[in-house]
């Protein structure tokens, strides 16, 4: 019987299907336009067409499509430092001010020489002190304004540019790619969680919440006026990098991804554990040969890695024995970064 | 030039359009039928109305808005053990069958004895003792398997049914109505966060991704085969409780709720946090003084809080306080069950 809600219900159907044909139509034919054709654009296109197509023996339904990225070196650049890092040098000097005694003692001394070289050889467990002394002992608030001031004015040098649009256009493309087809894009990064969800939305459309990253502990407390806030331990909870990225991923998100990138030895754990899971799964490893337009480092040998992640040959043998598919920056990318 | 394109981009437009007006005329009237008329309904209507109205002052755009729900007598029924501890009692037996000699060790004899008072007056560290036994040791995805068989045919013994039907038909409402409004969902629970995500979907249409809950480390490992998996491990990273709620909230999600539900002692300070942020913000409590349909406890003192949470008299005051709004439910719900 049309009663005037059956009608609408009917009227209803017919739009919903009608827009549905007609964004089909607006879709455009490449989703993909900054990959050149070749394995590693074929590897994308076919995982989604396959886990995103009903009736597909690979079916993924929409609420389990996890898709998960490595930030540096992955979506953005990562040499010859990792942005953070720099953001931690640049820290140093207020560091210092606020506790004038740090001046005389290493390793601040050495980052206030302004000595490059110096700094470059600072062995890892100086580095850590500069971490700890410029990313904890203050609230999350006060971090996040000065993170935020700095991402704003901070320039790479080689680009003459904002860290933040020094991301890979491909990969961008990927992401969009994934999410336009009902994936959650997660970064898991071994970055600081806390530096990431900064910018990750703007960045990547990613929000704070889809972004797993080294972490330490917060410890809640009251301001005089009463007002509760939380302030940066430094105690550690999750070191998000090699194992501890499948362990990040189980307590941040608690479902396997179906599709993980990375670049480094950081990474493998990651995609190991997505592509060990049931059905198709898709898991890619970019190599840095393009020394022209980015850098060549690891396997491709035009500079060596130094405050980066490791790059062993191994890594990428395993590639082809595990089905990863890698991806060349200088092959598989027709440009490199948005404003190329 | 009304070409193809232009054409359909026009027609597009008019379905979109009409396509939002049917969905307005057919949403049904009350988004909360289960509540009575009162301050309670009307506070979390006025602040879904405010929060989202375009042009609105305490307009929250729609990434920001997050909303997190206690899970233990907030959502579903905690009184007088909370479920988890009943899986865990009820593991015991083959964890004793596996290890012989822990059949003379307490705190296991004591619940092999089946002497219901016995273990009911078990203290914290012995519980604590039967959790580690109980939740840890295994990989990840035998506990799942157990856990979900154990679900499936566990029985409340009050009601005679499985678990997941004793949530509370009024609190499944407003996480709908506040999903329907943009506001993501999330389960912030002292429970198991392992334990409530398998689950947390299907009962509550809260994916794993946002339950934040009681967590411990997991290692990374291989099998014979080399197929990797994850062991769950008895270090303690996140303690989901009192302040653990707003420093898990900080690290799993990343922003400060607008809205917070929580039913005792470990819910202040996530109710506090939330209220602190700027703009419009909801914290509610619920108040278990309904004997007839539920129980009375806390303040309510119909039954006293034996294994279950602190509901101090204080508690209650500081709503008035702080500003949250009590939920009696008793009073302001028609319902509470579905089945009822």
């Amino acid at each position: 019987m049309p009663n005037r809600w059956g009608y609408s219900q009917f009227v209803l159907l017919g739009f919903t299907f009608l827009f549905a044909a007609a964004s089909a139509i607006a879709q455009p034919a490449d989703p993909l336009p900054s990959w050149n054709d070749g394995a590693a654009k074929k590897a994308i296109v076919d995982f989604v067409q396959t886990t995103t197509t009903q009736g597909s023996a690979a079916f993924v339904p929409p609420a389990e499509r996890i898709a998960t990225f490595d930030q540096d070196g992955t979506l953005w650049v990562e040499h010859p430092i990792y942005s953070q890092l720099m953001y931690c040098l640049d820290r140093v000097p207020a560091v210092v001010k606020a506790k004038p005694e740090l001046a005389k003692v290493e390793p601040f001394r050495t980052v206030m020489s302004g000595n490059r070289e110096a700094i470059a050889r600072l062995p890892m467990k100086d580095l850590e002190k500069i971490l700890v002394a410029t990313l904890t002992g203050m609230s999350v608030d006060d971090f996040n304004a000065e993170a935020k001031k700095w991402l704003s004015t901070a320039k790479d040098p080689r680009w003459k540019r904002p860290y933040t649009e020094l991301t890979f256009l491909p990969m961008q493309e990927v992401m969009k790619y994934l999410r336009a087809n009902g994936y959650k894009t997660y970064i898991v990064t071994g970055g600081g969680q806390d530096f990431v969800r900064i910018y990750s939305e703007e960045v990547y459309g990613v929000p704070p919440e889809q972004v797993v990253g080294t972490a330490g502990a917060t410890k809640y407390g009251y301001a005089k006026d009463g007002k509760p806030f939380l302030t940066k331990e430094p105690r550690l909870l999750l070191n998000d990098d090699k194992a501890g990225k499948p362990e990040g991923i189980h307590l941040m998100i608690g479902r396997r991804p179906y599709a993980a990138f990375g670049n480094s030895g950081g990474d493998r754990e990651m995609l190991e554990y997505a592509k060990a899971g049931a059905g198709t799964r898709l898991s890619m490893l970019v190599l840095h040969d393009d020394a022209e337009r980015e850098y060549a480092y690891g396997p491709a040998k035009g500079l060596p890695a130094t405050k980066v992640g490791t790059f062993p040959q191994a890594l990428y043998d395993e590639a082809g024995k595990q089905g990863w598919v890698v991806i060349s920056m200088k092959n598989d990318w027709k440009k490199v970064f948005a404003f190329d």
